[in-house]
């Protein structure tokens, strides 16, 4: 790529300006638009924000946490001052006791545990520090379309894996790397991306054997440099049946391969925002170094809030109530979907049993594309979805451009199901 | 720089981690090691930490704002929600009402403002949005360390120019584009870092009149590529005498060369963590992405706490609080400079009228730095202070490793007494 002032006209570049090499590579995040149409649109249903529930957000828990907290003037203070670039000491010690309560954790201490704003600035610390530009991470076929842009930002490449109904397939994981290999670009292989728990975009769990299965892989794998399994587990607290599954780190033996991402944001409140990481030993120190060059450690009030809930016991209750309340939700929609969708011809859908996503299918023919007639047909009824296409990787398994991801997480019971009937009419339509 | 597998032994490399290039600039931020130092040593009086006074932190008026918020149950559930990533209307809205009640602001719409995880962040998104690897960020010599850490982190080069007790000399920021230009480096040179208030490390107060000038040069030698300042206004309400001067962004008549970062860190709570960025219209787009990648927007509840802060009225009562507890701070470190230190030959100290730190010049032959024989001393005696090279660039003027940053801002006027009569006895063993 020609840039600077040499490859121009030197009176038509003065004072122009040229953005980073990394700000050519930002797309703003396709989900940005569509929010703003949804606001700009208010009696739109969308089915499109990855929002939480507005109603059952957590107004009485977080009150009395802060009461507590500002009950102990010692303590206010400390929230307010400023805290450490890896979290709040409690705080850290209480997620990891949470994550030992749930799995049986090999080796590990609380260095490993880091404080982020949300698992999504986890996922970019640890993408900034395993990825080049020109390297490569390899995601489900569907996947989450916020790390693909971010992925993108860092001119890293993301390769799209075939993925079944227990979500990314092995098989199709090692035929990718042996194709790599003979292509000289396994050096480039930095990192495996999965959601482990009611993926987003497709709702799929996967079973802890297949998930095993492919830290297998990366690890035998790791022949030209290190491949790491990166376990994006925001759902795992968003079950409405079943029993919840063992963390990915739970198959990582040497605990070398797997990093795991959680947070509160979905189980809690997205707007006190915090999110953690529970890292490999060797990349404590760069991810670290990348938070502390960033913003210097998340805010300490939100760490010290979220602190208390957990000490008060607050957060198991609420999670058990919004579950009851999104397992409403999900089976408004699976009903939904199944009046309105079943009669049509050629559609098909995913039947999650938690997160806040469900992903349609609909004929080859029909494009959901924002420019495509279903788009239009959709908000000329009323209702936005996310289009299929933005939850792809350029590279490997090629865009589904029928497809929709479609969430149950913001609207009520009733609106998902008039939302449903206004799509199935626009896809009737189309 | 030989990297990748095909650099070495094929057996010797498998399952090796290669951090990112990115990974590897990335320095742990040498303040993080000083103040585990601090914490590690209870009793030593730090007049190194950049933390703000811990007693009169905003208890009450946080407690106030957070109870107004929560007793509007349709306000808390916002607050617990996702935001947008430029940040909260409401609040953005009141921070640039009180820019233009401060300045006289030329035509500057709501879109320039964006809210930050602190002003570090947006320093941060500014300089990836501006910096490509081997581009040059002009600075004062010494400057913010912290932002030297963040330029050093994404491979770029700060290049330190030289200063005199109004702060970054005109005249020797031109020679050095000149000398730049003759070295054919002149299109690297992306940005001018000022922090013009009461800098920080050195105390410096920068006439409004040298900002202008300083914006001028700026405007004239982007002639192969726009040349921003960034005008880092952390410490402007940190005034304990003489009467404000208006922000940098009023010299700046396009609107298209300056960029301000403010933040309510110091002024109100570190730990809520609000900092903002006022930009030219070109670079909203892409430091908007870059934060769309990074964290997707700052934590709502810290932005809705702080816009109902500002709407109470509790900020501006609360700054004259911490003015008047300040400068009693100030005026006690210079008391015990004149004191202890005024008896040494050769030492030297600024006396800001703003901000938390002063800056003192030892005599040539000593070293502060952190393996230097006053260091240990200092410990020794109970004392830590920051070592002056740390804020230095690596390129243009030479370090001074005879100087050091003295902050006001934690200790008690007491402590800071007995911390300086303790740093005058290491400097006197020395």
């Amino acid at each position: 790529m020609q840039r600077g002032p040499e490859a121009m006209n030197p009176v038509a570049i003065a004072n122009r300006f040229y953005p980073s090499r990394r700000a050519e590579c930002a797309a703003g995040q396709p989900i940005s638009a569509l929010m703003s149409q949804a606001l700009t649109n208010p009696d739109l249903i969308s089915l499109a924000a990855g929002f939480v529930d507005q109603p059952s957000l957590p107004v009485e828990e977080t009150a009395q946490a802060f009461s507590e907290l500002f009950a102990d003037p010692t303590l206010a203070r400390a929230s307010l001052q400023y805290g450490t670039t890896p979290g709040h000491e409690d705080l850290r010690g209480r997620i990891l006791d949470r994550c030992r309560a749930a799995d049986e954790l090999h080796a590990i201490s609380i260095d490993q545990l880091l404080v982020t704003a949300g698992s999504n600035q986890l996922l970019h610390l640890v993408a900034e520090s395993l990825l080049d530009p020109g390297d490569i991470v390899l995601c489900a076929a569907p996947t989450y379309l916020v790390f693909l842009g971010t992925v993108a930002n860092l001119g890293a490449r993301s390769f799209g894996v075939a993925t079944d109904e227990q979500g990314l397939v092995p098989e199709a994981l090692e035929e990718t790397l042996e194709q790599l290999e003979r292509r000289g670009e396994l050096h480039r292989v930095k990192a495996i991306y999965l959601v482990p728990y009611f993926d987003n975009p497709s709702g799929v769990n996967m079973p802890l054997e297949r998930v095993a299965r492919i830290v297998e892989l990366a690890r035998r794998w790791s022949t030209s440099g290190k491949i790491h399994v990166i376990a994006d587990e925001a759902y795992r607290e968003l079950r409405y049946s079943g029993t919840d599954v063992p963390s990915a780190r739970t198959v990582d033996e040497n605990g070398d391969t797997v990093v795991v991402a959680g947070t509160f944001s979905k189980s809690f409140s997205p707007g006190i925002r915090v999110g953690w990481g529970l890292l490999p030993p060797h990349l404590v120190e760069p991810v670290c170094n990348q938070k502390g060059n960033i913003d210097f450690g998340s805010p300490n009030l939100s760490q010290c809030l979220m602190a208390k809930v957990l000490e008060m016991g607050l957060f198991e209750q609420h999670v058990a109530r919004i579950r009851a309340n999104y397992q409403r939700k999900l089976a408004s929609m699976l009903a939904a979907a199944d009046e309105y969708f079943g009669p049509l011809d050629g559609v098909r859908w995913t039947r999650p049993t938690g997160g806040l996503y469900i992903w349609a299918t609909l004929p080859e023919q029909i494009d959901t594309g924002p420019r495509g007639a279903l788009f239009e047909a959709a908000i000329d009824q009323g209702v936005l979805y996310v289009p299929g296409q933005y939850a792809y990787s350029n590279e490997g398994q090629p865009v589904q451009s029928n497809t929709m991801r479609l969430s149950f997480g913001v609207q009520s019971c009733q609106q998902i199901r008039t939302g449903m009937q206004s799509l199935a009419r626009a896809i009737g339509e189309v």
